[in-house]
């Protein structure tokens, strides 16, 4: 594995998953037991780490991964502690970059052994947000492996976990899995869900995908997984509820005003006692009721919990 | 030691604080002398530092002692780093707040062996301040100890360190501390006050304190040490002058306007010729004059490279 | 050596530089081979790295050596995680600073055996400027080393650097080094030119300056070098062609609009096949054209690479 971008980076030779995300989850499953079994694979190498947004479990557990591994870490935010960056061709750079990718990822790429990234979109221009400039821009010039921590559309680190944690708690082959959009009061990337839908469809289950209409997520992502516009038919027997808000694909970065939507304990009554998760941070009340965080069916701290054991796995991998 | 938030989770199974007080000083002045003698007892162990607010000492001290301990450091500020958090029970977070304390907290306590907080006072609403809603929010939620490095009315580790300071300074039992209010320009938290006035209390010691009418702290610190409302008199014969300013108790918040009581050469000719304290940082000529901060009764240095003792200390004890 | 802020530090004690650049080149070549040769040299020492202003380059450099050398990093942002410093004497701090230099670097030099210090100038007060407050201000009251990660007016971590990047490149004897002004749409600091330019009067090289009239650098840092005010001339046959944009320094802290100045393909036809440098972050198509910067003339990536090797070989030098 020379890159983690997408699910396409673990992709077997012939074009199947399942080796590859087989060793992925078992060597999660090691680190669960012996989070310092190789504490000293990482020795003398370094991990730089840049955000261009936020990130508190996504920069904790990184960081923890990486110091379990023995690696030293350098972590960066772009807003205050470096530059921002052009990323197109051919530009005529007067405008408020200071630097282009091109160099940026170079040197950073001459520092470090491993980068990884996490840059938002901008919900404005799908088109420049698909394009994937600023994780894409990395990849080709960094000369160096690129972990993507969330890019513009992606966030595999997160599904990896979602699918270890799935796996860990299931208590039947091939579970009812459903994915449902929940309300939410700001516009949020569709990187979770797009992601979600991508890993899991190597996954043996049952894939539901549930959104209001208007709200269905790129194709290119979800496949030809089953969507869903009603959500109580959706969540009937689930053994799993995958919450998530995303804005709107179709009429981009749209918020959708759909307050029924929200995860309530009589929503859960629907299924069969599902497990609850969510990759946080969650808006109480509004994307989910307490009286489900708080119940036995949520799982959302042991998920988040397992981003330790994805990014280690991942990253040593990587680095072997 | 499960915690250490206030002077009560040293308190003896009796009640008193003689013996667990006793032990922190020695291990303190052990680590004076050999600062990397337990260089060993934090390997694989992280240490996650959450700063709602910013810092110097605490943050560069906290990390130097978890280092000396061969601990993992994760250290993030809230404000460039993280997200807004939700204390509030029962709320419905469609405002600013993108994550409740319980969740943060847990996932925290996921990653990390040990958490240590800093949020201040708003100063604005006494009741919610003296709440103490993050810091305890963090005790009730993370799963794992918990170590204040400065909350809204309290702050600890500046107090172990204060009276490790007076203890080394001091040239005779039981000597005349004289905690004294001083002018700034800003309303200020009454914490290291407060923290200074409930510490105190427990070493042996001629205890006053000095503050103008209307600035007396919360009777729920300062006990029953007496206050007095003329620094002049309050001075007299002092073998340690504790300088801070802190906004009012009684008319929340308020600064008050009483240059007077800035410390200067002549004030400090009416002690015993006695050691200058202060926690930093410190406004000069507003607070003390630079007469003397630059004099030999100023140890104000020596006291601020302390609290690495004080933070060492109490990191080996709870990891222990 | 026991600062790191000019050229000067590295003055032989008969007042030449030959011994101990080549000391330090010699040095630099031998972490270019072996990175972790010196890996338990600093083990249990500190170093804090202090920025006032962004860095991407500085501060991954300097981490990445610091924890090559085994040292343990601090590394703070004053905008984000400290407090604005006061640098004056005598001043009644009753207005925006909250702490004064005299104290903050007292502290964190008790925390730390070496501090290393980014502070950019007004570029509003040149007399302020010149006077180096900020680093000069820490080496008089820090009690350790102190090292220069860009100052106002120098940064000899670039300086040692682009010496090293020449004689690496260099194919003769006394190869001809043009120092050319650049186009740029922001006032920058003179800081790169001046050191580059102080540097380079102790290595053997042909050395040139070339910038429009009006925008001379401080005599005090160019000497005797020839000053050229026409590009082209002063390209004519050079082996290496070092391109940074600064604002006047005589009418202090302008930006120039000379367009023309910008490097091209065309220009580099005058050279002798140069090699060209450039400090980064470089605007691309303003500063310099894309079709030099993507040329094989360019060797700003290695040279960026390249400071990994100077922080650490003066650290190493420092610490020893």
């Amino acid at each position: 594995m020379d890159k983690f971008i997408s699910v396409a980076d673990i992709a077997d030779p012939l074009g199947g998953y399942g080796e590859n995300l087989k060793q992925l989850l078992d060597l999660m499953g090691s680190y669960q037991k012996q989070p310092l079994k190789d504490s000293e694979i990482g020795r003398g190498k370094t991990i730089g780490l840049l955000f261009f947004n936020p990130s508190l479990r996504t920069r904790m557990s990184t960081i923890k991964a990486s110091q379990n591994l023995g690696m030293q870490v350098i972590s960066m935010n772009t807003s205050n502690d470096g530059w921002a960056l052009e990323t197109a061709d051919g530009t005529v750079m007067d405008q408020g970059s200071a630097e282009h990718i091109k160099e940026a990822a170079a040197v950073m790429g001459t520092y470090c052994d491993l980068l990884a990234i996490r840059s938002f979109p901008s919900l404005k221009d799908r088109k420049s947000d698909y394009a994937e400039q600023v994780i894409n821009g990395f990849v080709a010039n960094a000369g160096v492996p690129v972990i993507n921590l969330e890019s513009a559309t992606l966030h595999p680190l997160q599904s990896l976990t979602d699918v270890f944690t799935i796996d860990s708690l299931s208590k039947k082959d091939k579970p009812k899995v459903v994915l449902t959009w929940a309300p939410h009061v700001k516009a949020l990337p569709q990187s979770v869900a797009n992601s979600f839908a991508e890993w899991m469809q190597h996954y043996d289950c049952d894939l539901t995908i549930a959104n209001p209409s208007g709200f269905d997520l790129s194709e290119k992502y979800r496949g030809d997984v089953t969507v869903m516009h009603d959500q109580d038919a959706a969540l009937k027997d689930a053994d799993f509820v995958y919450v998530k808000n995303w804005s709107a694909f179709e009429d981009y970065g749209t918020v959708g005003d759909f307050p029924d939507w929200k995860i309530t304990a009589e929503k859960m009554k629907l299924t069969n006692d599902a497990a609850l998760l969510h990759c946080l941070p969650v808006r109480r009340n509004v994307v989910i009721d307490d009286a489900v965080l708080d119940s036995e069916q949520s799982h959302v701290i042991q998920q988040a919990g397992n981003r330790v054991l994805a990014a280690q796995a991942v990253i040593k991998t990587i680095i072997s």
